[in-house]
């Protein structure tokens, strides 16, 4: 690879913008130059060998730069990335330099052989990868100090004077994007492949699973409507939907991670080699050698994170979810007493009193989500991980089992404890649908509007302003780096994943749930695909092979769902009425009936491979032909 | 590597035998020609390049052949089978002869370096890599096809000409590993990286298991045995016992996998590359392209596969279930009907007869699994697995479910249909008891005794031999032919899974059972050495990273004993008595409990890593140098 690099001396004459660095207003000219130089040095001098240009702000600053690459610098960056590509035989490999003319589509010429959204990838590697060498402290700023290896921009962030980096929409890429995604009104499916070029694989594999997922609930709406039509009551007919619920809902899950492994191989993302993870960016410790890479780096002692995670964590999401328990046993003592109330004196206002419990529970049941978010944001924080990914999981975890029990505590209390089927049904009923529309509108729609609002402020003042460069780019700079960022598809799983509760946990006791998930998905598709193209600045392409941590959340929950589901099945009057004598007999037949399913859904799990053969194939002949190779080496 | 090939040209002065090869007795001398110029031939030329010497027989035939190989030879053959050894710097790396100076205990003339059992692996690797080039037919059996890249050795197997490959025994080396195994009477540890080896990783990893798994019973043995000494009966303590005994098998099998890693990483299997299987020899099929190594060799369909496995195995098996369980009604029938006779007519005849149905019983359960294990056998040779490991976990999951019913389904008949505990534990203490004493008498005892007098006779014969060879060798290679093989770990495995099911099904009703487990297991150690050293041919070294299957079905059991103990505790008389007036709440209670110790153990399964922290280190230390390898190259 060295002479390879040496082509890059020569200069590129076109530039093109793929990503914006926006630093801290009023930034040491000391500071900027030094950065700046870094990013454009030679590898050889441990620069990242990229192109930087200034843009004008609209107040007139001069704190935002753009960064290209020449086409070849790229093309040796995906080989430093590990970018997996398609070859001329069909099969996917890992890109080099050397043997650029053995894949698809490459050509010196061609410069779409890498998508924007990986030149952007590469970039932002390249960026992040920009080493401190014997710096002690960044330039201009003795407070925010360096160490050999230091990732230069992980400092800079950290000490606020890079403000962010962003990659910047290509506007002529989203027209035809957005055209062919939620442009025209017509039954087709998304165009995954496309939104995978521009918005990367994690966001792409989302909108597969959102997809995927509703074309899984279709069978259950199907099934779930005549129930709803004919008022169907007999507990045959209940016990059949619940049971073919139970064991699809293994299945769907199951057949995901075959999908996800055909379309993730297509992708390059199945083969990729999983990277060194960096330490995140807030992780700190002494200063001490990374056991792994040898290089110094500060260390956090692992006991001490599992003695803050397992002594001050876990007893406060503890004491949360007991506190979210408490305040749900006050919302049915004040329905209760507003039912009570009246009774006694029936009168519009008493009527009106009604409504008054579940609308301070709606309102308590925010507030406290919204809290907990940043309580457990700040305690998985100071849990100090050193990964993001570990962050992340940790973060997931602790939201995920208080929106569950937000969500559901009142519901099982009504299903289990109070045993009013009616008041489970229309309980049911008014949270899947108001959930869904009140997110729609709070997530896609009001959002929109916002930025559509400010935008049109922006494009007045711009008309001002006075620079040399192509107007409409600084334009479109200045307007994107005030739009909002997107914080990942944790939100956007999560939702899912509470729908997926609302379906599969009563389902036996409101089959028409799964209708109604079907219809928001549909909506949904459609204003989060809004989302993502007008409202949130374009976010960093994330190479993923799966949906990680939610495809165990949503498992976890279908095995849930088939406990819930056995027990409504055994409380309903029909089967009550099928053991006239021995109440136990029932209780023993449900339990065994619970276990037996249970059986079947753990062997089904076991029995389904994960990657289907073709694909399983394709995988035992390339890590086949690494064996040849290294032999004959 | 090429040049390093060129050094073998010389030859090697001294030959150590290390594997033997059986031929046919008549088989045609082209063959013997032809088959053992393929093995010296040079590697350029399609051979081996190994050593072979012929050696007369006790009847004076020539059909046998001792083969051995050059030090170099071992060398580069332990390269092409991707041995992992241990560094200068104690970090664990992939043999290569280039970098051999870089791997502790390495020198030119240390004959150690790699041990007996390494060598012999190398050797067998290296005779199953024997491909034929252009020959269509083994030479003068124009029946025995062959095709370009075919196994020679495999087709030879096949054809009936060559009856066996088997490694020799190393006396000195048995000498001392039997000596420092169970020569002396004495508290110790196995010398687990002896057995290792000198009969490789899976042996030792067995061994490994059944010592770990015997420590990891006496906590339950020491809780145990107070409540057989004073009889204990509160339900209390029962609840207390069966709790424990729950959780801690979670635990003991979440800590041996941490332990396995740790020991097959000194080992160097936990990082061995799985290299490409071969098809097993009895898998036939048309002739076609491999898809993975796009070599000819034979093809099956994997639809067809899995038709004969679920529409013809998986009935059959059902159906042996069904007939297993009908002849246990016959045995209770008969039991009944002999209490019935011994009660009518009480004589010291009719009190004989009270043993009969047993006695019968046991014979019948032997002669079906003798049955059974031949039918299981030719059915999964039907199923026609490509794959020796997949043949291999087919025919254990079959023959596992059968046993399991055989063992367990009379106790789980007396115990939740009879509701019989005292009747329980008398079945249970005899059933295990017996058992254990019989396995180890026909398993070790008897064949030593009988391969004892066999040797005798042998070496007398042996004295009326001439031959120009060292006769001791001549005697020894004579000798070992005749032995018993040993067909791998299975029935091993097989019993301790048992053992442990009766330890943990009813460890609430007989606390008792981990005391006999542990001290069978003691002698178990003892015998089973015994029989590895002294009864049985010499295994070839199988380098594994885990015991496989066997660590799924020791945690299904252990998911099992929580249901079965959960319904026998709900079942005492002493639980009973605390919900005097609703048995249904019992029921309810019960159905928590479990479900709560399930959650529980699947959760401290997902939490307890299953690497220890310092060897998944070293793993991502390994990784990570790969990676910047290849970024450097």
């Amino acid at each position: 690879m060295a002479e390879s690099w040496s082509f890059l001396d020569t200069p590129e004459p076109n530039f093109k913008p793929l990503v914006v660095i926006e630093l801290a207003k009023g930034t040491n000219e000391e500071t900027i130059k030094w950065f700046n130089k870094r990013i454009v040095d030679k590898k050889a001098n441990g620069g990242a060998q990229l192109l930087v240009k200034p843009v004008v702000t609209e107040n007139g600053d001069e704190n935002i730069y753009l960064v290209g690459a020449s086409h070849l610098r790229l093309l040796l960056g995906a080989e430093t990335v590990g970018l997996v590509k398609e070859c001329h035989d069909n099969s996917m490999r890992t890109f080099t330099y050397s043997s650029r003319k053995t894949f698809k589509d490459f050509a010196d010429d061609n410069h779409n052989f890498l998508t924007t959204a990986e030149c952007q990838y590469i970039i932002k590697h390249e960026l992040e990868n920009l080493r401190a060498k014997d710096e002690k402290m960044i330039p201009g700023y003795p407070q925010a100090k360096l160490y050999p290896g230091k990732s230069i921009v992980r400092r800079l962030l950290t000490s606020g004077i890079l403000v962010q980096i962003f990659p910047l929409h290509d506007r002529e890429e989203l027209k035809k994007l957005s055209h062919s995604w939620y442009g025209k009104v017509k039954v087709r499916y998304q165009p995954l492949d496309e939104i995978r070029c521009y918005f990367g694989e994690t966001i792409a594999l989302y909108f597969g699973f959102l997809e995927y997922f509703t074309f899984a609930l279709i069978p259950m709406a199907v099934i779930g409507i005549p129930y709803y039509v004919f008022a169907w009551e007999d507990y045959d007919k209940y016990v059949m939907f619940a049971t073919f619920n139970l064991l699809w809902s293994t299945v769907i899950l199951e057949v995901w991670k075959r999908i996800c492994a055909v379309v993730t191989y297509h992708w390059g993302t199945l083969l990729m080699k999983r990277q060194f993870e960096e330490p995140r960016p807030g992780f700190h410790g002494v200063l001490g050698v990374n056991p792994i890479t040898g290089r110094e780096e500060p260390v956090y002692s692992s006991i001490k994170r599992q003695i803050r995670i397992y002594l001050v964590s876990l007893p406060f999401v503890c004491l949360c979810l007991y506190f979210s328990l408490y305040v749900m046993m006050i919302y049915f003592d004040l329905e209760q007493w507003a039912l009570d109330y009246h009774e006694e004196n029936e009168t519009n206002f008493s009527s009106l009193m009604l409504f008054v419990p579940s609308i301070i529970y709606a309102v308590v049941i925010e507030i406290m989500n919204r809290i907990y978010r940043y309580a457990a944001e700040f305690l998985t924080s100071w849990e100090n991980h050193r990964l993001e990914s570990s962050y992340q999981n940790h973060l997931i975890l602790k939201v995920l089992v208080f929106n569950f029990l937000n969500c559901f505590a009142s519901l099982f209390y009504i299903a289990f404890v109070l045993f009013d089927m009616k008041l489970l049904r229309q309980s049911l009923a008014t949270l899947l649908i108001t959930s869904q529309i009140l997110n729609q509108f709070v997530e896609s729609l009001l959002p929109y509007w916002l930025q559509k609002r400010y935008n049109k402020r922006m494009k007045k003042r711009m008309c001002s302003l006075k620079t040399d460069m192509d107007l409409s780019l600084v334009e479109q700079v200045n307007l994107e780096k005030e739009m909002g960022t997107y914080f990942g598809t944790f939100d956007d799983y999560l939702e899912l994943f509470l729908q997926f509760g609302y379906v599969s946990l009563f389902s036996c006791v409101y089959p028409l749930a799964a209708v109604f998930a079907v219809l928001n998905n549909v909506t949904e598709m459609y204003s989060d695909a809004l989302k993502m193209c007008r409202v949130y600045k374009r976010p960093f392409a994330e190479p993923t092979a799966n949906i990680g941590v939610w495809q165990l959340a949503f498992e976890t929950m279908s095995v849930i769902s088939v406990v819930t589901n056995c027990i409504l099945i055994g409380m309903s009057p029909q089967v009550n009425a099928l053991f006239p004598d021995s109440k136990m007999n029932l209780v023993l037949t449900v339990a065994l009936v619970e276990h037996l399913l249970l059986a079947i859904k753990f062997i089904m799990a076991f029995i389904i491979p994960d990657k289907p053969r073709e694909i399983q194939i394709k995988l035992d002949k390339l890590e086949f032909e690494s064996l040849e190779a290294l032999k004959q080496q």
